[in-house]
């Protein structure tokens, strides 16, 4: 999704692919094949572009520190890309910084984790610090059995209270290595079975107030941690209105795709302009709502007839379709819908939803 | 412009290109190096592809004759095409339709180009029927000698009186194989040196009357030429508001660039989804007003430092490079601003339009 606006800005962008039917190397004028996680891979990039960035967050800080120390432009930079790769490194600074986190317990031994289960009432949201996404790397426990394997696996683990939340907020936030740096509107998420499903653009009953009390949280951890590129704060809202931060991601996000139709500048477009140190764009909405509904692989392998009865149905609908292999519940694109009223919109765009993914006839 | 479209409704594109520096081949991810006359290049093509469309008129018609003739979906067919390709066939053929076109003489002789001369008041547009485009292959005269090379090398040329218009305006329409069509909103088009410069859509002081009168002509003549994809109809509106037609492109068009940002579904989009016979989308404005400036190659060679001036001046300015090389007057991109009052949009688009083309040392 970086590629089209790649082309539009006139900035020549070259895809490292670990293997070239990867959804962005079919599709990419310049690809090269080769592991994100080998340094010679990686380190071939570099030389070939002006700047660095990534679709993921699972390139090794060692690879990305030494590039750094030579003088390569790697936006995000490995001292900030940290803390969207390890949650123990984000917890511990964000707390350090003051921004509101969940309680949270660095966990290295059984006992300790006895320990925080009984402070947080016998219940506890345990993660791996890294390479978890989607769901994967958490898991709610009530007995430390149930992470024995992890604590074999892991020096450390992160244990965090569950967050009595009524939703889920995310705000994405956009900044240039300057330190210039523009906030989208704070929206709403859904999560469904540890993945987003399902966003409203802004946040329906978040007041002025909030949105900028919140949209300014995310452009502090964007300054605190000198981030360059997009940075989603993924947020849980409790009953009273206070926010707490769940997750960080540095680059374009699920939670940010509705920009790429509904907002002035979409967020891939963005990135890049942060990324290759251009000035960033207007956030401005372009209609009051914007829904987005993720696409996870359902019945349907051939999403054509499905999309075909979707656009007859939906002329306004945006079908963002990733070029990927079907499998159940993966992402395999996206709808957004834009509009004045989120119920609606959000009621059209998963008949559409369920049309791609589930054929066309399922609908007879 | 059509490979960002193509990648998020995920179709596959292949690109033909004489040269693999051509600034489609340079980024798309499939590239084909053949010439577009080279009927074994366009025949292989085909052998890979769905459906076989064009960015240009040059094409020649018995290489899709032949392949249509096999079953290959070229969208435009050649049948349609040829109104795009030779200004003679879209004269007879309009003018045969009842559509209305200025007067026109058919030249096949030196005594009939006096003739026209006499009967149109002493000035004549003689236009070569085939090959011209930016204004190449078209010439005012009053007097036969100043086509005397043109009346060598062609057997026929096309006289035309010159339209006393008070401005160009320009109407889009996508049609499908099945007859679908929708119409974008009518522009107005300002050329300099006959190449299209400034785009305000919609016309201003156009109403709702004349609008739908003029889409509905070119809703028309899509439908009776057969043309699949975008059809661009340019027209003369002269002082009592009536129009006729200029030019016909079948293929997303100059004077539709500014749908790419400023309606619902840009017209790249809407050509990939009329070809792949998908439903097309929704031609609604996303701002009362949109203007599109093109940028024609001035001093500066490098476009970054003015590209990155205008950004800073214009958060809401939407850039687009062509990836070309900068030449004197050549188109290299085109910018697009939104909003509400078409002279200040227009001021700030042109604006912009300096620091890119000329360099931000121009400003001082």
């Amino acid at each position: 999704m970086m590629l089209g606006p790649a082309i539009e800005l006139g900035l020549p962008a070259t895809v490292l692919a670990t293997d070239p039917a990867e959804s962005a190397a079919a599709v990419a004028g310049e690809v090269r094949i080769g592991r994100h996680d080998d340094e010679q891979a990686v380190r071939g990039l570099a030389e070939a572009v002006d700047a660095v960035t990534f679709d993921h967050e699972h390139v090794p800080a060692a690879i990305l520190e030494a590039l750094e120390a030579e003088g390569v432009a790697v936006r995000p930079g490995p001292a900030a890309l940290v803390h969207a790769q390890d949650k123990l490194v984000m917890r511990e600074r964000l707390s350090a910084l003051g921004h509101p986190c969940p309680r949270w317990w660095r966990i290295t031994s059984a006992e300790e984790l006895v320990d925080a289960l009984a402070q947080a009432g016998g219940r506890l949201v345990v993660k791996t610090p890294r390479g978890g996404y989607d769901g994967h790397g958490v898991r709610v426990i009530s007995d430390p059995a149930e992470v024995a394997d992890w604590a074999a696996e892991h020096d450390e683990l992160l244990a965090e209270e569950l967050v009595p939340f009524v939703r889920e907020l995310s705000a994405q936030v956009a900044r240039r290595p300057d330190g210039e740096a523009v906030a989208y509107p704070v929206v709403q998420s859904l999560q469904k079975d540890g993945v987003c499903y399902e966003v409203v653009a802004p946040a329906p009953g978040l007041d002025e107030a909030a949105q900028e009390r919140i949209q300014s949280l995310a452009l502090a951890i964007a300054e605190d941690l000198g981030v360059v590129g997009m940075l989603a704060v993924e947020l849980f809202e409790t009953a009273d209105g206070t926010v707490s931060v769940n997750e960080l991601a540095m680059r374009p996000h699920n939670t940010g795709h509705w920009s790429m139709d509904g907002a002035v500048t979409g967020q891939f477009e963005q990135h890049l302009r942060a990324v290759a140190d251009l000035p960033l764009g207007a956030t401005t909405p372009l209609a009051p709502v914007a829904v987005m509904v993720n696409l996870l692989g359902g019945e349907a392998t051939d999403l054509v007839p499905g999309m075909r009865a979707a656009l007859a149905l939906e002329p306004a609908l945006k079908v963002h379709l990733y070029g990927k292999g079907v499998r159940p519940g993966r992402k395999i694109g996206h709808v957004t819908l834009l509009g004045e009223d989120a119920e609606d919109l959000l009621a059209r765009a998963h008949r559409a939803e369920t049309l791609i993914i589930h054929g066309v006839k399922e609908q007879r």
